[in-house]
């Protein structure tokens, strides 16, 4: 938990004055909406973004006991029956102009609460007002006004590749919008990499998620942040095989010299992903044990024949994710990103926070 | 949940008079522990196979409000402290000599409760006695007692594919091990594919996971069982884009004709994989809409440009998992099996179960 407000205050002091919002949809990206929210709210966090409607109430609800007053914005737009949700502390990204005119016909009949956040697309193609929604914006801008909208926000398709030329263009396109719309809004453009192309993309808010978490950006920049995550489990029961004789489903883990194996409980099931069957690899005391054969549900078996014994016995440890091993590495080795390593981490864990958590 | 008991009664009627089992480890393959396992328990199936202890507490309580007897075995063998935990309808799976030893010891200290099961491994290498010792075992029978063991069993590697000439060398390791040991013992070796392979296979219990959730075995035999899941999400925005752009992450959804893109709030972590990035689909009306671009957290964006717009509106429904995608083809689109599908799906769904529940 310390790990993750450290990460928060280096991106804060990166992107000051800025202000420097979170993004902790999909629980917090894997890690617990909960504590880490109220982490982060100690430390001075305010502006939370969230995907959809129910983390925007769980999170609300997460926040209470704080007593201090927060800002969460639920980034999969308007619906009609986000009339009831909506209050002081919730409001939503709105992505079209329909959206927009729904969410003024509602701010007219509620006139307090928190005010929405305008997303206009500038390439992602994904969310966000399209390029004709666009230009009627920009031909008239009382079509949104400050009375229900604090903040014109965009959203960064390539900024971990600080070379893509796609930063510049979308950055061209948003800030040709902040120049036409002008000083009535507050602006917001960068996520986590975003943060990490410069002050050009910070604007009045940046919205990392992933930095928080210490993943993805791009090598350089991740090497700034602190890790979060350590994720081990135990060996349940270690085997000799000799040449020839081969392991787990589908007999895929061929034994090519004489071996020992250890048999891990952790599986797919928890999130250790198939992709990793044959070409992941643990960790016993800082030494790199590769997966052999297909992981199971709940099992993983590990060649451990490089290991002195002594380190790998029944009720030993072996990391997956810390000091040796980040959730980027190991996403590299099944061919996704961090993101979706921590996403996928199972309930299965005896789950612990390190440091103060409220 | 008709179908769960469907298939279950059709795999039962396959294997008898063996006795058949259910697998419910990793919260029923992501189904839900209590509500299958009630009603597989009111189908009249006592035995029950989960991964962990905490599973099997789970379970106990879940079964609990049903009085009736069950016998619920943890696959991931012996520990110590499953002394606090094993009662008269919970018990280990044993997966070596020590193991053995230390179940007999806790059983001379506590004489009633749950016998436990041995397993034997006989060509999986993951989990079981090992070879030195079954040949132990072999030459000196005594070493396990009915006094505390019920069951042996083994775990069949590669009978998803029923021409695996390892079926037949498991079979006749385990076969041996039947005729050394003897009556004395109730043998089990059959899981969901091994139930497919006839009768040789069945001993006198079976242990189906996979088949019960209709997903696994081989393309001939899931066609036998009953579809058990549906997985839709809602659209929550369209757009027309013209070509040369591209959409999502990277930029890698590329488009080479004036297209109509649907953005649909599901993502990897929901559990719709980000190795289905321009390879997986979904289905509008029956009709094949393909994934553009990558797969984001929360969201994924597909081409729809030839499905008619009426049926692609704001709020309108997309299938991946359904009557046209099984959870399997989903799988072979992100390069896995149906089973990681099934383990993988999120808890952020609304989930409404069919038919009765307890």
């Amino acid at each position: 938990m310390e790990a993750i407000a450290k990460n928060y205050r280096l991106i804060r002091s990166l992107s000051a004055p800025a202000i420097c919002a979170a993004v902790v949809k999909c629980d917090a990206y894997g890690l617990g909406l909960g504590p880490v929210a109220r982490r982060l709210s100690e430390e001075g966090c305010t502006n939370f973004f969230v995907a959809l409607p129910q983390e925007a109430i769980n999170l609300r609800d997460s926040l209470q006991s704080l007593r201090r007053k927060h800002s969460i914005y639920i980034l999969s737009g308007m619906n009609d029956d986000f009339k009831d949700i909506c209050d002081e502390s919730i409001a939503p990204v709105l992505n079209s102009l329909e959206e927009i005119k729904l969410w003024r016909t509602y701010k007219d009949l509620v006139a307090s609460g928190l005010p929405a956040i305008v997303n206009f697309d500038t390439g992602m193609n994904r969310l966000g007002l399209d390029r004709d929604e666009t230009e009627q914006v920009l031909a008239n801008t009382s079509l949104i006004s400050p009375r229900y909208v604090n903040f014109i926000m965009s959203h960064l398709a390539c900024a971990d590749d600080p070379t893509h030329k796609k930063n510049e263009d979308q950055l061209d396109r948003f800030s040709n919008l902040v120049n036409v719309i002008g000083g009535r809004f507050k602006y917001s453009f960068a996520n986590s990499p975003g943060v990490f192309l410069g002050s050009r993309f910070h604007y009045d808010m940046v919205r990392p998620g992933a930095a928080l978490y210490g993943i993805g950006c791009n090598s350089k920049d991740r090497k700034k942040l602190s890790p979060v995550v350590e994720l081990k489990s135990e060996i349940l029961q270690t085997r000799s095989v000799t040449t020839g004789e081969t392991a787990g489903y589908g007999a895929d883990g061929r034994i090519n010299r004489p071996s020992r194996l250890a048999t891990v409980a952790l599986g797919y099931g928890d999130g250790l992903f198939r992709h990793l069957g044959n070409s992941g690899r643990g960790f016993i005391s800082g030494q790199a044990v590769p997966v052999l054969g297909r992981v199971s549900m709940d099992l993983v078996t590990l060649d451990v024949t490089d290991v002195p014994e002594t380190l790998c016995k029944k009720g030993d440890w072996v990391e997956f994710i810390g000091a040796h091993q980040s959730p980027d590495d190991l996403a590299d080795s099944a061919g996704t990103i961090g993101y979706e390593v921590l996403t996928a981490l199972g309930n299965r864990f005896r789950k612990g926070y390190l440091g103060t958590i409220s």
